[in-house]
């Protein structure tokens, strides 16, 4: 199985593909780190759009990245994270557009998009629900044994990923906490 | 000179394609329905999305509508309602989702996107910034000579791209009420 998982902004949408096998029946704990999942990354990064980049070329180019992403790695669904706190109303609105650039281009190629609660991603991948940005990049590098720490941004799309994988898996998952939108 | 006019939703985005021709040299006034300008809707309407639908296959509905309409008109350019203010946090992410769809189907076609606050079309087409919703849409359809009332949404689409226009072709236009986003 394999998802894009988008943490999307307008400025700089972190991405991830990631890929699991499924795991053995006996795998049945509620915290990823202790799971004998195997999640790799096929490709992490993040969407970067300059300051002088009108709002409207920006959503263009977040469509497009992932687009060109969805081509390449044919993932079998999307993962974002939900509606998390911001600022202002106009801050939010902005947020929602970058939001529906990602979740357009994997929902008109079919694929079923998914989101999690931040509080979710994080209690999944660090074990705690008010964990920060720096915990989150030092435990998405060490589960995935990747050889770099990857950006903020990257990192909170590859926990949203690995949040996924843990509710597809979990025997013990709540359905209720995985929203399909 | 034609406009892509849209009033996004999740559930009920209104639209409008009108065209106007430049007004004579002698269009000073500032109000709407004293200048000389001949506007004309080549269509409007709404694109419901049932309450069962998805919200990713919404956005996907409300975007490949809007590029079905820029291939049938090829209009110069899209204009689209400022930030309004919604009662939650997630309402305004929702209507952020819906308004990042219709400028991606406008920005990928290359169209220039601008936006106008809500009582500023409110001002332009009705002369007061607190008109409710009747009111612009008995002015939409005096203005344009319409044979029926458009439905709200409809009407509200209608009036941004009066504001559009009248932004667009009026000697006295602060250049600073016009963004483009």
């Amino acid at each position: 199985m394999r998802v894009l998982a988008v943490d999307p902004s307008l400025r700089g949408t972190g991405y991830a593909v990631l890929e699991a096998a499924s795991p053995t029946a006996n795998g049945r704990s509620s915290a990823l780190a202790a799971t004998p999942l195997k999640a790799r990354a096929c490709d992490y990064g993040t969407i970067k759009n300059k300051a002088d980049l009108l709002p409207s070329s920006c959503l263009v180019a977040i469509h497009d990245r992932l687009a060109e992403l969805i081509h390449k790695w044919e993932p079998d669904c999307c993962a974002v994270e939900g509606i998390i706190f911001v600022q202002s109303h106009r801050t939010a609105i902005t947020l929602g557009a970058a939001r529906g650039a990602a979740i357009l281009a994997a929902a008109e190629r079919g694929l079923p998009v998914y989101e999690y609660a931040p509080r979710e991603v994080k209690q999944a991948v660090v074990g705690r629900g008010a964990a920060d940005k720096t915990q989150v990049a030092f435990m998405v590098r060490a589960l995935l044994g990747l050889t770099e720490t990857p950006s903020p941004d990257a990192a909170d799309a590859i926990a949203i990923g690995l949040t996924h994988f843990r509710e597809q898996f979990s025997p013990l998952r709540k359905v209720t906490a995985l929203a399909r939108i």
